[in-house]
């Protein structure tokens, strides 16, 4: 028997996928896009998956990466295997599944993955080629246990700390989530998707998600365009056009300026357009439903399907998918409404993901090799390196750090100081063992003739015998108290981790509860020296613990190495380099305190906006054991042209006694403009690493297009006039010619 | 001599308009724009416009409605005359002045004149006939002490409680501050401006300043388009169209999508061309500086002088305004940069506003009529009804209110209890006399034989012998702690009035200090039955006082008769029928809790959003000593065209043993549109009165026009479907035909 072209791995992949799609009925193109989320045992799994097969020719599914979903090697190997199986035997034409896994911070769904810092956390390490590197972890980690595709990076811009998703963001400057996502993009997709340890990106949610209207996850986001284009759209451009390509796509909840995203083509398939995406968009579980039953656009489960369909809507993620999208997407194409070319033209990206990783030749997995590959040394490293370049040393009063690893005593404390699936956080596995706490890396980095004590003083919300806290910190040389939030995903859910809704951490909330502000006043009031460190998702407001306490470390959820970075931190072996991306204000009452806030206006003088309404700690701020020191701000050109750009150097320098590494930013702010800028934007950063007493020159990118305002015809202009850069302390101005 | 055209009073206002522009050099135009604010004595004021007339031909001057300026009948008298006469006589044409105040609650900068509530007070007595009344009342204080224009109503939708002028506003419906700022219009211009009793309105600030970036007063407007439209042009443009046309606008400081709205033909001219404005554009103080001093969208005075011309600025307000912008305007049409043709579009509403009132015939103004009129029986009443209209019962467990009058003992304590400057809020004189506090309103509507203790224990920030408090609290049969906020304009500007700027009240800070919050804590612990009254211009965040203290008033800024109107509401002399016309945020953290929120969407399922995130009491909320009920809701038609009207009507009954009023809100929402719409909006309001046991038939219009919903081609249309009404408890739905 001749072999068919499609299943012939000679042939190219565009002939593989015409070929296929010619044999294929409208049902089978339909199942093709139908994403089916499958939790519960392998067995479970397994019915769901070849039942969906069976009814509706189901082509993708996503049985990792969920709550509750298989999380062993083994059964996620044993799961991978039987539905592949299933699919490319028990059916017609012997299609492959697409499998997904949602693993934004390394494979952390998996049992014994490699865990990094969440992408709040990686942000501060302004260090793109090593979350690049840890991406590219998860991507084994994810490739050998059966998933080709990762519903990741993220690349909504954080500009609302309320809101319960802030710690998957990197923050709030558009031009580091752009340049974080794409490396993240970089990182899963190597250099095309045909590697075996690769897997296909997601940029999500496109194109605005990050500032719902008072942190309300899902809410419409309340933006002028302007602030929409500048802020949102260009740090998911960058992501998309990173690399070869991002292949996929997921739209935001959002509604933008009125608009629900999955149901408007001038959101989402007319934005994507301009940027030449030519992957598939996949929607956000139950995002085309949420049209008739949330936002109320339209009249049913048909007219949002149709309204999806004609936004560019290619594939279909909800639970259950199958049952909820086939009949209507079929009926859609039988009366016409949607052409049977436009759904050809959903099906070919996923069936050329499927050649292009070559699922046709071999889909299955090895149980042998997917438990070597978790958490390797080599892996754990990666996220060991994020981890320690992820801390940001907020405040350091009479340099009471770094603490002396060779004291006798050290009393460790906090909620957060002894709980994996709080340092973790949302997107991983409960009951996590497979990691270093807080209170086990100040154990193993301290001194041999060092005792550590633990009281855990507070759960997030109630005090825990605060009389033995207050003995042991007493007896103490230094103490560490380890505070902040739980585990959760979206608004503070999944009661069963983080306590009933509406409980801390909850949305209106920044502050710390009572208890364990209690907790860290009875520690600091005993005398013993002591650190706080935050293990968050967000910027909380800490006002009381700063003043309390000499010592303020951010830790932001560290992943599984987390507890050896703090540690290593606070007793001097690693010199934090973190720097904030997000800027941390004094209370929810001063919400936003952005810094690349829009110039506003003296009303009534220039007392009107006193230095109280700063934030408490600014975006760009992050302490060191070591005097760095930023000088001779040169410019490459004085005038450039609206498509050039500006190269800034500075001499940077460790005048310190000691090796270490620090963050360099670039802020640009356009003096004049015909309508009203930001005061200042981030244009580019850099990390440095330097030994005692070393300089080097650092040179960054001003890309003078980044600087474009729109017109009122809609047209984004470079306008000429002058522009200053600043670093660090120093200042110079270049000017754009007319 | 014959007379000359412009002199002659039998010619029509375009003949000497006409006559009046050729006679006029262009610095004599120029100077018609100019309006100077005036300062200091009577001396000052009148050295500051007549040189300023000498030297810029000056036409226009603010001597009236501020701090520091003439606030006697007899200074301001003198002042007006004074100015006049000179600008009659000492100049070439002999064109009397326009002169102007700030009386936005009434002639509230005068000695002794009639005070009402402030807005957000009006706005919730539901009731724009009286609000035009009042108007009235201060068109007539005005007039009898010299001003021919009012810089009012401000139509701007307060959606940012923490901005400092929320109290200015009529709330957060469009429709409510609509109709309110129209009632105004009325109030101020009469049939016209014709009679001696009425001044210009001038309607700001235009188009959107009502949701500044986190409260920050001037910061941009980030808001979408749709949002734009819906939520803050539809009040102003109520307003614009009201009574015969407001004659004057004022433009925001605010930028809107990143354009200023002073510098910007799109948000201010074409606005205004599409709203058929035939008036004259004043700018607000250095509102046009502010486009390069602080929005940065222009390089120079002389730049933003050319802008503001272009985007439809005719009338330049700034200190000093003469020689700042004389120079500038003169120049900018000699060099053609702006048509002489420009020019006289600009001076000819001014001169006809002038010719119309009278002035050419004659300018002065008499004292004693002044002495006479100021805070007359009659104006005293007008300002009375409208306090007693706008009392608003939030909370009253165990039916403590009303308190009986005829009891031996009251206790009055706190900050607001005895202090005018407080009671009369912003925008008003400091050391006021002439009005009734809390304290004496309460002696005055108890028996002869009540006693009336007092303690002040608490300023606005600092304890007062809580002891003194405790022990009188205890001795007395009922207990009113008036707690809230003092004195203050803008951003909580003018430090001497309402202590630094960072204090309380500050932006950031909607919970009560400490010491109003432990001054109630007294009271309430003493035992006696206790009422709170909330003397604030802003919907404070009082979760706390909620639960410790069974009674809460909100009394707004009530004004002069503020007293009388709060004794007789908690003695029941008064029965509330005040209606919230703003959300009152459980904290800084919940904002914003608008009841007209965009709808929003459950991502991880219904208990997403629970019910701790509703406001504390919501828009609408208003109790009664009288049970209403409302039922048997009918509409005048299931189907519907889009330009019509829908009337609703219910039947109102009063089920009470008493007489009194209630107010009847009309909510309506769009089922299903092709945008995200609000999950409800004010369609009519209506205020009723009935005696004990009667009933009435009250119909509300629905304007379905109100209701379109802009395309994505920038049309409006009202579409196709389902539409729900709700007053009361009682639904009912139309349908718009296709």
């Amino acid at each position: 028997m001749p072999t068919v072209p499609y299943r012939d791995p000679t042939e190219d992949v565009e002939t593989r996928v015409a070929d296929l799609l010619d044999r294929m009925t409208v049902e089978e193109k339909v199942g093709q896009l139908l994403v089916e989320p499958a939790t519960g045992s392998v067995d479970e799994v397994v019915d769901t998956v070849t039942s969906n097969v069976d009814r509706h020719h189901l082509g993708q599914a996503s049985p990792f990466g969920r709550e509750d979903a298989p999380d062993t090697p083994e059964a996620m190997v044993e799961v991978a295997n039987t539905i592949q199986a299933y699919a490319v035997e028990e059916t017609r034409l012997g299609i492959p599944l697409l499998l997904i896994s949602n693993a934004v911070h390394g494979n952390a769904y998996a049992k014994g993955a490699a865990v990094a810092p969440h992408n709040l956390g990686m942000a501060a390490t302004r260090d793109p080629e090593l979350l690049e590197e840890m991406a590219s972890v998860t991507a084994t980690e994810l490739a050998v246990t059966g998933a080709h595709q990762n519903y990741d990076p993220i690349c909504d811009v954080g500009r609302e700390p309320r809101w319960g998703r802030v710690f998957e963001t990197f923050g709030e400057s558009p031009r580091l989530c752009g340049a974080m996502g794409a490396a993240k993009v970089r990182g899963y997709q190597g250099d095309g998707i045909a590697g075996e340890e690769t897997v296909l990106a997601t940029v999500k949610h496109f194109p605005a998600y990050g500032e719902p209207v008072r942190g309300e996850d899902g809410a419409v986001n309340e933006l002028s365009e302007s602030t929409f284009r500048r802020m949102h759209l260009r740090a998911h451009a960058a992501a998309i056009e990173a690399g070869g390509g991002a292949e996929a796509v997921m739209p935001s909840y959002a509604a933008v300026d009125g608009f629900p995203v999955h149901g408007t083509r001038k959101y989402l398939g007319d934005l994507l357009d301009g940027l030449e995406f030519d992957g598939f968009v996949v929607s956000d579980h139950h995002g085309v439903r949420m049209l008739h039953d949330d936002h109320q656009v339209t009249g049913s489960l048909r007219e949002s399907t149709l309204a999806a369909v004609g936004a560019g809507m290619d594939a279909f993620l909800d639970q259950p998918a199958a049952g909820t999208y086939a009949d209507a997407l079929v009926g859609l194409v039988e009366s016409g409404e949607v052409d049977e070319e436009r759904l050809d033209e959903s099906v070919a990206p996923v069936l050329e993901a499927k050649f292009e990783s070559g699922l046709f030749e071999d889909p299955s997995v090895d149980l042998e090799r997917a438990k070597e590959t978790l958490r390797t040394d080599d892996h754990r490293e990666v996220a060991l390196d994020a981890a320690r370049e992820s801390m940001t040393l907020l405040q350091n009063e009479g340099e009471v750090l770094p603490f002396d690893p060779t004291v006798s005593e050290v009393f460790v404390a906090g909620p957060n100081a002894d709980d994996l699936d709080h340092q973790f956080g949302g997107w991983s596995r409960g009951d996590n063992e497979d990691g270093v706490s807080i209170r086990d890396g100040v154990a193993a980095v301290t001194g041999d003739e060092t005792s550590v004590t633990f009281e855990q003083g507070a759960t997030m919300t109630e005090s825990r015998d605060l009389d033995a806290v207050a003995r042991k910190a007493a007896s103490a040389d230094v103490a560490v108290v380890a505070v902040g939030e739980s585990q959760y995903i979206h608004e503070f859910a999944l009661a069963e981790k983080s306590g009933e809704t509406g409980e801390f951490p909850t949305r209106s909330q920044l502050h710390l509860p009572d208890a364990q502000r209690e907790l860290v006043e009875a520690v600091v009031d005993s005398g013993t020296p002591t650190a706080v460190v935050l293990v968050t998702g967000r910027p909380l407001a800490v006002a009381d613990v700063a003043d309390a306490a000499p010592a303020l470390l951010m830790a932001y959820y560290p992943g599984s190495e987390g507890g050896t970075a703090v540690a290593e931190t606070l007793f001097g072996e690693h010199n934090p380099s973190g720097t904030l991306p997000i800027s941390m204000p004094r209370s929810a009452g001063h919400l936003p305190t952005r810094f690349n806030r829009s110039r506003d206006t003296d009303v009534v003088g220039p007392h009107e906006h006193p230095a109280s309404y700063d934030p408490l700690f600014p975006f760009g701020h992050g302490l060191s054991y070591i005097d760095f020191t930023v000088e001779d701000l040169s410019l490459s050109a004085e005038t450039v042209a609206p498509d050039e750009t500006v190269e800034a150097t500075v001499t940077v320098r460790n005048a310190g006694q000691r090796p270490g590494a620090t963050a360099v930013d670039c802020y640009v702010s356009d003096v004049q403009s015909s309508r009203v800028t930001p005061v200042r934007e981030l244009a580019d950063f850099a990390r440095v690493e330097l030994d005692a007493g070393d300089a080097a020159e650092v040179t960054l990118g001003v890309d003078v297009s980044d600087f474009g305002v729109r017109q009122p015809d809609g047209e984004r202009v470079v306008e000429p006039g002058a522009f200053e850069v600043q670093i660090g302390d120093e200042t110079a101005r270049f000017a754009v010619a007319e």
